[in-house]
């Protein structure tokens, strides 16, 4: 039997290729599993992804019988459309696409209004009765085959397009009319000829030879081949061709278009959506020029095809189980759908279809679980722009830290402070910010850097307070000093009113209406159904009692990230820091942290309250001393006057603790092993304020975390300094409580001694910040340098500090996770930092074997999700 | 049969124990081989180490059958030494020792004059007639075995001292005569009665029990614990105990007792060498009290024991084959060998000795070659301080790079070049050094700076000049705008002479005497021969045609590392590479890097040349380019006015251009990746040059290596830009050429997908240098404030920037090798940065596999000895 190259769908009827993708390519084994379910579609057929393969063997030229073939299924288009090719009455027009195993959008050619040639674009004009439009598609379709199919330059269209207007006297494409467009399918013409060597065909089944190779060819550009490659996709797949026959809704009165959702895709409503136009084409509809009407409203101009649509609506969606998006044309009475595909949705519609679809029967918990995107979710969590207010924005920076946000401009935390308990709302405006900037910072509606990426002190701290931030805007030219802020030409002064969109990076001048976000129920419900999935435990990064409680309401399973450098920069601290610092002995250091213990038990005390019953991670002090103290002249000047010392001397101490790249400097527990006073203050105070809740009947778990440890005696030496004081406390105190020491993992050193690390840690945190940084080389400070052009070239798939890199980090964590377990088989394992909320990463800590990830509050909700879908995706 | 505990040596008789270090330990088995071979030592006995291991079995009791044991062979040694244990007249004294399997210098005790009382002291007496050294000897030995025995605080007999001397009203122990040192006796044994609670032991026998006891005992002190853990010696190895007589050169005339070297330890020169004092005991000889005599002059003493040392010299050589280092008693006319060991020697005396010992047919090359030190090398190729001069060190810092220094002290390197073009000589005085200093550094002496580590800029750039510096020498206060320089009180202006000791750090006021290198012909010889054993190619890092003359004598086989950054600083060119830097488009980069290439050129010719017919690595740029730029206000106002900008235009790009962490910054191929035409003008330098050396007939092996690669795409990338290069310049002047295009790895992740990156390098060079800091999170440049700490406290066993730490490190480069050729089985891998010149560094490359480490010009001949002796000890 000779192979069969083409399969036929219409009319109710089709070959068996439904399913079968790898045959016909997604849209062909789409396309026919709607005609199988009854729905009225052009008819058409598709040509496999075998005859395109079999035509590269062949040296490109089409298999045997495959020409047979195609004229006989022209034929069945003919008779289901009731049109002929090549007719000069009621000439059947086909489209032309390809259509791959997997979608490739945009790779890959197609070719409408296939079948026009001087006799049929008579026939074209007769049946729509517009005999400009006739024109204009055919001048259209000359174009599109000129270049496509017969590879005419496509500037030299523009060119005798120009003429024409020019010869005219118009600006505007609209401006010419049938004559003119008549004329310039001549012109066209011979740019084809002239260009390409050679008529432009007038036999529609050469047109047709011509378009299917074309699409075949269109397989092997460079651009499909390196989009092929960066995608994974084998080249000898091949790529199906779909033949379809053209319906057209300006037929007149009779004929219409329109687009439709199953569902309101703004709210997620079970209500039919949509709009169409009578007597249009689907670009109408989108364009604006017209205004289209409500759905509802076909009722009136047809209702039998009304009540047609609404029966396939409903069919199409209880087919394919999700909110549909449909495209349908109305010809000359007869309703054809053109296409429907899932409908892009809102975070707030996708939980609610989920919940309600699954209250409907229509899909099960898992499939609910799976239907929302987990990053989507952010939107539901933080103040954002009403979707229905238009603004201009100024300036565009990196949306760091999600929502929205309107204030007045002040440029210095401290006046943030000030205007905000004068009853004030403020956007604070900064080159980049520092730990210093946190207080102005917390009260701020959100943030505004001129400089940093996604992962800049400012981004970060935003994202772990869930308040919004643009970050690094280029356009922003901030000066601090003569407190304005010029973008684009606008200057603007402290007091001015400013809106930031967090989610999209845009600057506004002025104010933009919020609204604010509304946890549903549905919201829970969903997040309910995500738990009984996921595997992965969910903590949270967090400071404060205030951002504990906030994690704990988003569902947060305990502290993963407890950093206590930021409570050394609160009110009088700072104070006590410097002097520790500037101390030159051990004693002058314990005095100053003598100062320093009853405010961090008084940090602890809150943080462990708001967390009874749950771990709580701190991380042991990690930035470099040099943070803490001033670098400019006029403040080294202040603090010097008022620590009593002398300017020089401060300034002295100041440069000869600066370093050429902190980042890998005296930091983490290269303190802790230099000043064990340090750390030890801190594992008492850790220890204390467990001591006093355990004694108030709280169950407290506390977990403290060695950062920064490349070598195993850094851990054992630290190890012994917090069991030392746990000791010493429980004596003191006369009670007992449980506590685990266990350290980050955030150095490659540490991954591949992971082992012997292992010996001593009680736990794991992989502080894949760092990890990133140095696996990579990539100082995040400075990487926005060329972070987007490696995006950009395709070096980097992702920015390596938003999405885990799996290729290289990934190794050492997993080295870390199986050497580690080799030697403590309970060994805990979690992961802290701007990872733990980002689902792909997510993803690769469930297979990795992690037992939990943390992520600052507002991303818990996130990361619940992505838990989920992981361990579903996995295969629970 | 009961067990056999003790074993007897002395009067040339043993009991099997030679060559059994496991049962008698090192120090008895050697004092056994001696007497073995007929030489004249002092008898003894040793008790074995199953003894001591039986003893904590026991609870500290002694085996069942020690002490009889113990007192037959004290019987036998009195037997030997014609003397008694507690004799009046005659006494028997002995010395207790510990010495396990393995040395554990001065970890454990040892016990002298053991079997003084007060009866035996008068016998000692009589038979040296010395009244006051007979108490002397007797205060000394209650003291310490007060200590050592009776854990007598050592405080209490330094205060009984004191009292008698200030009673007697003098300052020195010296000034004490008989009575006084009887009187302190007398007290020394009252402090131990109140101390230890019981009275100093006045039977030889209970003191010779105590004494042995203490010397199991210090097997398990914390320290030796401690000592043990760090260097995995098992704890049940217990030590054994040496039991001897003690004798004495100072009995009158016809004693004495020397030290003696069977060659000259300086020159290695085949005579006897040494020196020795009649009527004195060992320390005599080394205090510098009395002068001692050469050793020819014994035979004038007596001409006896001359002949039978010379014999004994010469049969312990030949025995040893090895020159050996002697100790010598002669009591009342009897020689007795004390000690002989392998003794310590100058570089070149090792060298002459190893390669006459061959010709001499007394060892193999194999052992020649396994003779020296590579480190010890070092020395011979460096102008050197006469080792005969005493100097005064005035502060010390780090010795970064080997050899010595004498000049006039300048404080800038435009100064330095000033002064040495009028024909001074000049040490170059710096806080630290940065590029713009190299000038300087060249034409300077030596260089001190103030800060920086063995790994700072200005420990490296000497390193591979083979300059001598001294660098991070904390004492130095430079004050460079004064042009004052102050140490330890002491301040030095610009024109005062000062000396450098490049190798053991020493800072010295004024000129001392050097001496220039001689390589001889016996360290060809020596070379030659680790050529035909080691494996390992040997390459060298320079960066001009200068440094790779001086590499290609000392034998390098190319270049592993050319760095073309300290091209761009040379007179005009920085010029060209500020505007290049400050251009604000592709143009105008291309511009500036148009004039550059000739200069690129230039040096490539001339680097070519000297390394005709061997392969030459050049690494396109690394640095980030801010380091071209100047910082300091007044340099960038001089430099805007040069090129005609703005200042602040000057200083706004200088600090846009400014970095947190530079080290992971933009630079390596992430400059050539947004900046291809930089990497493009270098490529065709490179290509141009081998251009015309190969028209003019010579073979040019260029290689061109990519720096810090850490995605595969970032190489293909960097790679495609040299092709296309290559493939212009071929065109362009019609000639072939091979060359290759690699890449350094430096970065982690290049180890973990070094079988993706393998796919285009054609070849892999290790950047130790940058892989420790990223894989440890170390800077270098800041590592100095915890590495010191880290080395002390054992956290770390080397720095690793020194030696490459083979448990991380070396990991992630032994992945990178088998990863690498696993995809390209001939890829060839080298290793570049400070570890090629280090030899445990070097052992493990060989064990890794490597193709060949590259090394500093002055390092090449360490190499290539290092690279001979690890391919010996690996089994070739």
């Amino acid at each position: 039997m000779a192979t069969k190259w083409v399969y036929f769908f219409g009319n109710g009827k089709t070959e068996g290729q439904v399913g079968n993708k790898v045959l016909v390519g997604g849209k062909g084994a789409n396309l026919a599993e709607m005609v199988d379910m009854g729905i009225p579609v052009p008819a058409g057929f598709t040509i496999t992804t075998e005859a395109c393969t079999e035509y590269y063997r062949n040296d490109k030229n089409w298999a045997d019988g495959l020409e047979e073939q195609v004229r006989k299924n022209v034929k069945k288009i003919e008779e289901a459309m009731g049109k002929a090719f090549g007719d000069s009455e009621n000439p059947l027009l086909l489209s032309v696409r390809s259509g791959a195993r997997v979608s490739m959008p945009g790779m890959m050619d197609t070719v409408l209004n296939l079948g026009l040639n001087d006799t049929t674009v008579e026939g074209l004009i007769k049946k729509s009765g517009e005999e400009r439009f006739g024109w204009d598609s055919y001048r259209r379709f000359i174009q599109m085959y000129g270049d496509v199919v017969m590879g005419v330059e496509h500037a030299k269209f523009e060119k005798a397009l120009d003429e024409v207007k020019e010869a005219k006297g118009v600006e505007l494409d609209t401006e010419l009319d049938a004559a003119d467009l008549k004329e310039l399918v001549a012109k066209y013409k011979a740019v084809v000829q002239e260009d390409a060597g050679k008529l432009f065909p007038e036999d529609p089944m050469e047109q047709l030879q011509g378009a299917v190779n074309a699409v075949f060819e269109s397989w092997d550009t460079p651009r499909a081949v390196r989009y092929r490659k960066m995608n994974d996709i084998p080249g000898d797949w091949g790529t199906a061709v779909n033949v379809q026959a053209m319906v057209f809704g300006n037929m007149g009165q009779t004929s219409g278009t329109g687009v439709a959702f199953t569902r309101d895709p703004s709210t997620g409503e079970n209500v039919f959506y949509g709009e169409y136009l009578m007597n249009a084409q689907g670009e109408d509809v989108v364009a604006g020029i017209r205004t289209p009407k409500p759905i509802k409203a076909l009722e009136d101009d047809n209702a039998e095809v009304y009540k047609q649509l609404v029966e396939i609506y409903q069919h199409l969606e209880s087919h394919y189980k999700d909110m549909q998006d449909l495209e349908f044309t109305i010809e000359d009475g007869t309703l054809y759908m053109l296409q429907t595909r899932n409908g892009k949705r809102t975070a707030a519609a996708a939980v609610r279809m989920a919940v309600d679809m699954v209250e409907e029967g229509l899909i099960d918990k898992k499939t609910a679980v799976n239907r929302v995107e987990p990053a989507q979710l952010d939107q539901l969590l933080h103040p954002m722009i009403d979707p229905n207010t238009e603004y201009e924005a100024i300036a565009k920076g990196l949306p760091a830290s999600p929502g929205a946000a309107v204030g007045q401009i002040v440029f210095d935390a401290e006046v943030a402070e000030e205007w905000v308990n004068n009853g004030k709302k403020v956007v604070l405006v900064r080159n980049e910010t520092s730990p210093e900037d946190i207080g102005g910072m917390d009260v701020a509606e959100g943030v505004l850097t001129a400089r940093g990426g996604m992962t800049s002190h400012a981004a970060v701290v935003a994202r772990g307070m869930g308040k919004c931030c643009v970050a690094g805007c280029g356009d922003a030219k901030i000066n601090e000093a003569a407190k304005t802020l010029t973008m684009n030409g606008t200057t603007l002064k402290e007091g001015d009113w400013l809106t930031l969109n967090g989610t999209t990076g845009d600057v506004v001048v002025g104010k933009v209406d919020l609204i604010e976000p509304q946890l549903t129920g549905n919201f829970g419900t969903l997040m309910e159904w995500a738990d009984e999935f996921r595997q992965l435990g969910i903590r949270t990064n967090a400071d404060t009692p205030h951002d504990s409680a906030t994690a704990r309401e988003f569902g947060a399973e305990g502290i993963g990230l407890c950093r206590t450098e930021h409570m050394f920069f609160e009110g009088d601290r700072i104070k006590a820091v410097r002097q520790m610092i500037l101390a030159s002995n051990q004693e002058g250091r314990e005095k100053a942290l003598a100062k320093l213990l009853p405010y961090q038990k008084g940090d602890f005390l809150g943080i462990f309250k708001a967390m009874k019953d749950l771990p709580v991670t701190i991380r042991l002090l990690d930035p470099p001393l040099h943070e803490f103290l001033p670098h400019e002249d006029d403040d080294i000047k202040e603090l010097a006057d008022d620590m009593g010392v002398s300017f020089d001397e401060l300034k002295a101490t100041v440069e000869s603790l600066s370093e050429m790249n902190p980042m890998l400097g005296h930091r983490g527990c290269r303190l802790g092993v230099t000043f064990p006073e340090i750390y030890a203050m801190q594992a008492r105070a850790i220890f204390e304020a467990a001591a006093e809740l355990t004694i108030d009947g709280d169950t407290v778990i506390p977990e403290v975390m060695i950062p920064l440890v490349g070598t195993p005696k850094e851990l054992q030496l630290m190890k012994d300094v917090c069991d030392n004081e746990a000791k010493a406390v429980m004596d003191e105190k006369g009670v007992n409580f449980d506590y685990r020491v266990g350290t980050m993992i955030e150095i490659p050193r540490a991954c591949l001694l992971a082992d012997q690390i292992a010996e001593d840690a009680e736990f794991f945190s992989f502080g894949t910040n760092d990890l990133t940084q140095m696996t990579f080389g990539y100082s995040r400070d400075d990487a926005g340098r060329f972070l987007p052009s490696y995006t950009e070239l395709g070096i980097l798939e992702k920015d390596p500090f938003q999405s885990l890199d799996q290729a290289g980090v990934g190794q050492l964590v997993e080295m870390g996770v199986e050497r580690g377990r080799a030697v403590r088989s309970d060994l805990k394992i979690g992961i802290c930092g701007e990872h733990g909320g980002d689902p792909d990463s997510i993803d690769f800590c469930h297979r990795a074997g992690l037992d939990y990830v943390s992520c600052s509050p507002f991303r818990v909700p996130i990361a619940r999700l992505a838990a989920a879908q992981a361990a579903i995706r996995n295969g629970q």
